[in-house]
């Protein structure tokens, strides 16, 4: 378990075709489960659950990193007849950091393990021809359900399929209408391929699938389909090696993150994200800047729009599915931050502010932004548009230059569908729980119901080593809201690097705000696990409590450190209360206490109570009648 | 920092004094904060910053655990002139689950360090003299102003005297009616003794403050005060012994727990409560029933009222301060579990629910609750009105069982309020986000706004080994709700005995799900920790950061892990960026840029900018102008 490579226990991957596009195959996780042993003698089977898989071809046999993954997309894409194989962009010294091939070198030679080429296939780069967008949201608009669409299709009814019976929880709370509701489509009962085209149609949801990213498994980002999260990997200038982030973005997929963003800076940059995408069955994201600023030296002053576009292309041929953009970031923005409590804190945001003051200009992110539209629809890249004057602080959560950035993303949303690209919408950050509702409504309403994709929210600052509990709570609530992507923090956050534990801790945290916010849409299927594992608590079969958790390991252990004897593991009662005073066992007494005083239990007390009912009558109990009517 | 008796950095106990009762001293932390340095040069103090402080006398210095603490109280109950000492009950074998004296001399013997009478002072207890009320809420409805209430009061306005200026969020969000402020009084700007009073008589907070229990500082439970936290210990049958338990109790404490319940069951349970209750400088709570069980061994059916009886007063000589008592679990209630997917998994509720099958007989806690009252207000007990029907999963969340028992509790308060005594309401558990809310109308409409206190609720059930998250983000949301006090969940929770590390998890999670619940709240004086922690953030005060977290010491282990050097703790950039890379930096030179051009730094951007419009208006840019409005 702690390898990326081995499988979660009683688990096996399946393969679910598709019907409409009879070759493709989506993967699930099957989770296989006990008997109910029943009180009468005899056992009665359960149903094994699916889960929702994104750890591609590693979930079910380890690959080589050095070979990377079949290219499971390349058919679909060049099939569509729209594409181009292409030279491509020669790589240069500046990609990886260095200002000269001398340089380069030099850091080959010397930084063992640190740089090196990748070493698999390297094809040629696809882009559409002549102009053409190739972008999901085009065949969608042109009513095409592409074999992506499909995929997403069969993946979104996981649960469904095979899952116990039970009465999931589809009610809301009373008199509470949150803006997810109040907006465009519910989800429906089953999710066809129709409806994720119309979503992708719509704009309301997005499949990120940049052409030169084959190796990816299609996955959507809307508040109609599952909430799904990301988890950022990368290195930089202080720490980290190729070989560590290749292997966190393994690790955080295995945990189940939907998508992974490269936030690599400092040297190196370019095979990274070369080794990572190759490796990567989920959508990679990057924010583009960042690259572009190590190519000036650190200067955010001398960036210019060329060797941004030039970054952009270099990334989009490598195969990157999403570029966060802060073209939101506008000059006249940059002043209502300059009374913050503390000011402006995403990077991207902070590069662009610079360099609006230093120029005294307009964002070239924003005056170039149809320009970005046209390189971003030749492959299939997804717009993350940044926030980049997002609050850094508790007291800085919604307030003016936050709100205005807003308005500016919704406007660019216009630009960009106008030319079929596919758009999320990045959100804050840090807000207190009485500000998050208004974060989505306002979202909603002036992006026009593109994707939100969050970081957190941070529910309060005072938690520094516990940020990925602080922004769980924000996260699940925005969720719920109708918040499409939870991008996690981990506890290392406002302190230092991650490591493999901290992003494992990340994404189990923001799986359970994720899973929380499903099941309180009433997604459904969301709720199949839950019920599967509560009846396997209830009933002491304590290894499928394990195995039906979201991480087996760490169940078994706990119980282990309390109980270690194996026996304790098919036991009828457990550590909390120990063998004579369990509530689960007393109530187990109750139901056989009921069973034999007649065929179904609870028919069964009915009637008993209801002979013994003058009775108690007479003993001055006034509720007593009325809770029977009620039963009855 | 790993032991009870170091106390935080930067960090010192200081003590406000009463007004109307000069004699009280309130304890309360101060963190010291270093200064600013202005980026013009030279530099700015900061204000320290008081946090709430229920560490009792051993956060100042180490005491011993076999003297017990200072009697702090012992003199205002006596000088009310209603109380009386008496001989008190004998102790009894049973009592710590032996069946003759002869058994217990062989534990004693045998049980090395698991079983020791506590050695320190011996007091005869107290009781109200001939069957009065000596209840803080009978004081109340006198108009009588206690020193326990002037003690609250001034511990609630923690925050606000000497915190740094700066505009705290008080915007609820925009449309959003939650029941905590559809209901009952506003948090007032700051709390007066006579607020508190008024809150005590009207039921809407209680100040758990047992005769018996003089060593513990007076704190409220409400929903116009903070948000508390409770933590359980207790040993088992299976593991722990009493010196350990000890150690819990005043770790929980140190890491902010208000309350700690003891849930011992097995042997030695009537000396582990001793113990706990003379070194505890916060309320203890208990379950007698659990006690009670032990007396019979283990065997429901065998209870009867005389033995709970001895039970409550057994421990309300000791000095317990509110007790669960599962009062609401009636006869009639029980089938309506039969069908659930988990049953009842409340232990209380568990027994009692065997009881009432096994005689067909209305629950003796029901029938004799006007017999608990005279009890509880004799020693001045707060109820704690037991769930004994909660939900023990998302499926069984906000069910018929559920609800009929809330009602129930309603009519128990009516009754506990008829004679003075105190009470507070148990509540779930396991509940999905969508019907939290439904929750905390329910409970306060059914149960005339008495104070509610739920474990939890866990927001999802798929998650074993992380259900400090999975409960946090329901604790934070109900907090917010109106939720007076959150009963913490351990990452061991359903899996085994939580050790101290796992108690610390839970109070942490919890302190972070109260505080935000403050914040949302708009608890007037809860953002200034926040605002001092970024401020310090925002500046690279990395050791101020640390020392206002709310763990000091991992804030500062997870900074070392990336950036050991001593110099990067004053360095002006961080480990996660690395020192070319910084968005504060590059913030800090936005501020810079903009000092230098003229005095103040919006003003000096803003003139800049004007100056420049006409040229960017030719640019093209059409919400330029706009904005400038805006700003100006």
């Amino acid at each position: 378990m702690n390898d990326t490579s081995t499988s979660f226990p009683s688990s096996r991957k399946i393969y679910v075709s598709g019907t409409q596009h009879t070759d493709i195959r989506v993967p699930m996780r099957e989770i296989s489960v006990s008997q109910t042993r029943l009180a009468a003698g005899g056992y009665e089977p359960n149903t094994s659950v699916r889960a929702y898989d994104t750890t591609g071809p590693y979930g079910e046999q380890p690959g080589s990193v050095r070979e990377g993954l079949p290219a499971l997309r390349r058919e679909w894409v060049t099939s569509r007849g729209d594409v181009e194989e292409y030279q491509g962009r020669n790589t240069r010294a500046e990609d990886n950091g260095y200002s000269n091939d001398e340089q380069l070198r030099h850091a080959f030679e010397k930084q063992n393990g640190k740089l090196e080429y990748y070493p698999g296939l390297r094809r040629k780069p696809l882009r559409a021809k002549s102009g053409n967008a190739v972008t999901q949201m085009t065949y969608a608009r042109r009513g095409i359900v592409t074999p992506e669409m499909e995929f997403v299709a069969i993946r979104e009814n996981m649960g469904r399929q095979g899952a116990p019976e039970s009465a999931p929880i589809t009610r809301t709370s009373l008199g509470f209408q949150h803006p997810g509701f109040s907006f465009g489509a519910a989800i429906p009962k089953v999710i066809t391929p129709e409806f994720v085209r119309d979503e992708v149609a719509r704009g309301r949801a997005i499949i990120p699938a940049n052409i030169n990213h084959p190796e990816s498994e299609p996955m959507a980002i809307g508040r109609n389909f599952l909430v799904k999260i990301n988890a950022n990997i990368g290195n930089s200038a202080v720490a980290s090696s190729i070989e560590e982030e290749v292997e966190k973005m393994l690790w955080a997929t295995k945990w189940g993150a939907d998508t992974v963003m490269d936030l690599s800076t400092g040297k190196n940059i370019h095979e990274t994200r070369e080794w990572i995408i190759r490796n990567s069955a989920v959508p990679i994201g990057t924010v583009p800047i960042y690259q572009a600023l190590e190519k000036v030296d650190g200067r955010a002053e001398e960036l210019t729009w060329e060797i941004f576009r030039d970054t952009l292309i270099e990334q989009a041929e490598q195969g990157v599915d999403y570029f966060t953009i802060h073209a939101g970031v506008r000059l006249a923005y940059v002043p209502l931050t300059a009374n913050r409590m503390t000011g402006i804190v995403s990077r991207g945001g902070s590069i662009m502010a610079k360099w609006c003051l230093s120029h005294h200009k307009e964002s070239f992110l924003y005056t170039h932004f149809r320009d970005i539209c046209e390189i971003m629809r030749a492959y299939d890249v997804s717009f993350s548009l940044g926030d980049g004057l997002r609050p850094g602080s508790i007291a800085d959560a919604n307030d003016d230059a936050q709100l205005a950035e807003l308005r500016t993303l919704g406007e660019l949303t216009t630009v960009a569908w106008e030319q079929d690209c596919q758009v999320m919408i990045e959100g804050p950050g840090h807000v207190p729980m009485q500000l998050i509702q208004e974060n989505m409504r306002l979202e909603l309403e002036q992006c026009h119901e593109a994707p939100f994709y969050t970081l957190g929210p941070l529910t309060t600052d005072i938690a520094p080593g516990y940020d990925h509990i602080t922004s769980a709570i924000g996260a699940a609530m925005i969720g719920w809201f109708g918040c499409a992507m939870l991008c996690y923090v981990t506890p290392k956050e406002h302190l230092g690097l991650p490591d493999k534990q901290d992003v494992k801790d990340g994404v189990i945290a923001y799986k359970i705000a994720a899973h929380a916010a499903d099941l309180a849409k009433g997604h459904p299927g969301a709720q199949m696990r839950d019920n599967a594992l509560s009846k396997a608590r209830f009933e002491f079969r304590w290894e499928d409590q394990f195995n039906l958790s979201l991480d087996p390991e760490r169940a078994r252990e706990f119980h282990d450190e309390t109980l270690p004897q194996e026996g304790a593991k098919s036991a009828h009662f457990c550590s909390m209360c120990g063998p004579h005073f369990c509530s689960m066992k007393i109530t187990e007494d109750v139901r056989k206490y009921a069973a034999e005083h007649a065929v179904i239990a609870e028919d069964a007390l009915l009637i008993g109570l209801a002979e013994k009912s003058r009775e108690f009558a007479q003993s001055g109990s006034e509720i007593y009648s009325i809770a029977i009517t009620e039963v009855a």
